[in-house]
């Protein structure tokens, strides 16, 4: 028992030889965003409020496929999209399709708490945030130059949206790559338990670059993307259409509740079969306080720490 | 062993006095879309076909709450959803927030099977509609009498959307009561198996009427409104947010992979602890020909039949 805290900042084809400035530059973030969390979570905030400030600071960085940063559409914008739960509960909310919110992981939340509805998405959502009055920008502000430059390779590479004559299983292999020299891949997601196991998820995406305008991704999924129950919290990152078929983040809650397996048991077995090798990773607290963080890519952006002192930062 | 099949027209509090010509209607229309369905599967076409066939059908029917006849936005506009999935290869599409598309169900199904992609919403399915070519027809065409009175009767007892400043629960128990004689909650959807155990689901609506702009239900989600494998195929109905905090349609599957049990114990199980009494029914055929069609409303529209001769079409 005692409290918990994993995040990611995705997964997915990361090059074995990251230049050590890029890999210092993201162990540095993903070190940052975890202090965001500890600290509250061990002055006895819900893990609620902490999965929701770790993830807020995660879309604020650049260097994460979140918020700012979020990789392009095909047409060049960017649409992102957020999913928030709380386990004991399982009130959750999910927005989609946003290009003007700073930080669609809140958004998701008033959703969950000030409507009856769990998931909005597109314009409807951006009325939302509008009516809430949440902090947005101009679409622009979004756009990274280097999200500019992977949109440019992706369109030349002819990947993913443009050429979807060619078969899924063709595509999902080519979506593995990454673009520039660093991956971009998948999201961003923390996942935390307080001392009394209270769980919580949040988990937030610009997308795959060069998808479809209008594509919606794993992120949003309840038990795809982002799911908590009484037993774990999951945020799952990798290429989103593998992780919705798997039902990823459910099936790690499923095993425990329904085979009475462990948090690290559930967790392994769903990354070895729950989707093909190369396309995902997840991070999951349990309600005593287990971390688990297994993928099945060659890498994934993620850091955890626990009551007991335990703590990493890892990257392969 | 053998082809089954099992379709419904929406869950929810159906009255019992529901006058006898609503009812005659309603049986009718559920018994033509079963035979639409029941020829081809004895002829040997595949469940994913008929599934689809069986949805095209019920869209096309104003009594239901899917295609013409979905009800309306708070704003009055028709936002309609569907989702398709083929269990042996878990191959999905949804697409959410069309406003012109005659058939969305078909929509999913060529996102599915010409994209790289699973789900697509708004703009983006709308202009993805253009480009394939599908049938289409102006936003009015889908917006009956009958939606618009449903409409103005919703808002003036304020339901659902317009006073979002209440509790979920409150609103959730408010949603369930029908708006004008006649339940129109819910969604259509159909599933289907042949005698070899290739199992289909597919499912389509126009969400709850008085919803915000832009909010997507359960329909869509995979595992939560439509989910198929190899053990099962199944497709709920009743309040989205209800079906999707439970991952209705996954844990129906997941209970019989991972726990061993019958469709029928997986089904019966789900519909007592998945969501609150009163949200939500669901239909399922798994591997074998087995059908279970259980609610915890006061009535389904459904029927179903199977290759053993056996054939019902029930309401309450």
């Amino acid at each position: 028992m005692g409290w918990a805290i994993a995040l990611h900042g995705g997964a997915g084809d990361i090059p074995l030889d990251l230049p050590a400035d890029k890999r210092q530059a993201r162990e540095n973030a993903l070190k940052h965003c975890l202090d965001i969390g500890v600290s509250p979570l061990k002055l006895g905030r819900s893990p609620l409020d902490v999965v929701e400030l770790v993830v807020r600071e995660l879309e604020n960085h650049p260097l994460f496929n979140a918020g700012l940063g979020s990789v392009l559409t095909a047409d060049g914008s960017v649409e992102m999209e957020a999913c928030i739960m709380d386990g004991n509960t399982k009130k959750c909310g999910a927005v989609s399709g946003l290009k003007t919110v700073v930080n669609a992981i809140s958004l998701a939340r008033l959703l969950m708490e000030k409507t009856p509805h769990i998931y909005l998405a597109f314009e409807g959502a951006e009325a939302f945030a509008r009516e809430q009055g949440v902090e947005t920008q101009e679409p622009s502000h979004f756009i990274t130059p280097a999200n500019v430059e992977r949109l440019k390779q992706a369109k030349e590479a002819n990947r993913v949206q443009l050429d979807y004559t060619q078969s899924i299983e063709k595509e999902v292999k080519v979506e593995t790559h990454e673009v520039s020299g660093d991956s971009q891949l998948g999201t961003v997601g923390c996942v935390a338990v307080d001392g009394d196991g209270n769980l919580a998820t949040a988990t937030s995406t610009g997308g795959v670059v060069n998808k479809m305008a209008g594509r919606i991704g794993d992120t949003p999924i309840v038990g795809a993307g982002t799911y908590a129950n009484t037993y774990c919290a999951v945020s799952a990152t990798g290429i989103g259409e593998a992780i919705i078929r798997g039902t990823i983040a459910r099936d790690v809650a499923a095993l425990m509740e329904y085979k009475g397996v462990s948090l690290k048991e559930a967790a392994d077995y769903v990354v070895k079969n729950g989707a093909p090798e190369g396309t995902f990773g997840l991070i999951a607290v349990s309600a005593t306080g287990e971390i688990a963080m297994p993928f099945n890519t060659t890498g994934m952006f993620r850091a955890c720490a626990s009551q007991d002192g335990s703590s990493e930062i890892a990257i392969h």
